[in-house]
């Protein structure tokens, strides 16, 4: 059943399912049994008929009337998110973005981490940001082999994200977190979600300029 | 004409003008002259019919047959994100991805970039990041003030976000890049831009198991 719902969300529905898990996780954490569109409207700021519509996606789950179900709720986003198991993915790229990324929080309150770093500065190498080793490139085989990681974030200069991703996806990296502003290419069975911080910027300016004209 | 043409731009549209307009201007500046949506959609791994889509919003610029022109569209979206004028930023909160963001080249050919940041923390006020002086909480309504400056790169501790953007809003603030995980609530005229990193890492993870389930 899980399967054929998975199976036909939409990819912008899709986009909100680690916002509503999050959130559907502080409501249990309190003890909170029951929500609705309007409260989950409220607190995470998307329209309540998109979040109607997104949750009559999930079945059984999603359906209203009296409310939806905190606790099934946050079990189907676990399992769909696969945050009923750790994830462990490496960094590429330790300078001041990489950096910070080693620092930020991921694993809080999620199964997810950053378990190992590599840079090609030889002056980083054998270093360690918090509990996180940084090594060398020509190790980084043998690592994500061994570790069996096959999730990315590329937080290196732009100009070289293409051949290196070329050269991940060859030892079998199947998904990239790419803080690049280049688009990396890739073939049809890997992933790439890019988080481009000019990009954010400028729609972010975009929207407040419409707003404006409309107000 | 471009006001009414804007007005009826959907939001997923608006998401990728930055998008096109750094593809764009890397085309304009290798002295290319048209392009068309195959190309983009290569360049820029989105589907060409949601190009076609979103290109047939600019009105005669996004008209096909013989190809888009890079120049004009290069131009009409300098103005419609407001490229065309430089943009500076505020950013208030020094910490590890603070810190990273100050250095962060949001400015590389582009018009926009953070010109001042504020901390609470004593030891940092006074310090500059790159160019950027670091100022103390109790000055920011002066200097947002001062510098025009509407627009906020918030990089608190989720606990406090939200209190501080009711301060900050009431000092005239009317956008926020907001990289806590909390998701601020604000009026109606104000914009929230999210850019919020286990969300990015955890739909990856969601479509790179998708994916392994269609393969």
């Amino acid at each position: 059943m899980k399967e054929k719902l998975d199976a036909i969300i939409p990819k912008a529905t899709a986009k909100r399912l680690a916002l509503y898990y999050r959130y559907l996780r502080t409501l249990h954490d309190k003890g909170i049994d029951k929500t609705n569109s309007k409260e989950l409207s409220e607190a995470l700021q998307v329209d309540s008929a998109t979040i109607r519509r997104d949750f009559s996606y999930f079945g059984e789950l999603g359906k209203r009337g009296y409310g939806y179900d905190v606790e099934n709720l946050v079990n189907f986003f676990a399992k769909t998110l696969n945050d009923d198991q750790l994830t462990k993915v490496a960094l590429v790229g330790v300078g001041n973005l990489g950096s910070a990324l080693l620092k930020y929080k991921f694993h809080q309150n999620n199964n997810l981490r950053i378990s190992v770093a590599f840079d090609s500065d030889k002056n980083l190498v054998g270093k360690k940001i918090g509990d996180i080793e940084i090594f060398p490139m020509n190790k980084i085989k043998e690592i994500l082999e061994k570790e069996k990681l096959e999730i990315v974030i590329l937080a290196v200069p732009s100009e070289v994200a293409q051949e290196l991703a070329e050269e991940l996806i060859e030892i079998g990296v199947k998904g990239f977190l790419n803080f690049t502003p280049h688009r990396i290419i890739t073939p049809n069975d890997v992933v790439v979600q890019s988080v481009d911080l000019t990009n954010e910027l400028q729609t972010l300016i975009y929207f407040l300029k419409k707003k404006k004209e409309e107000l």
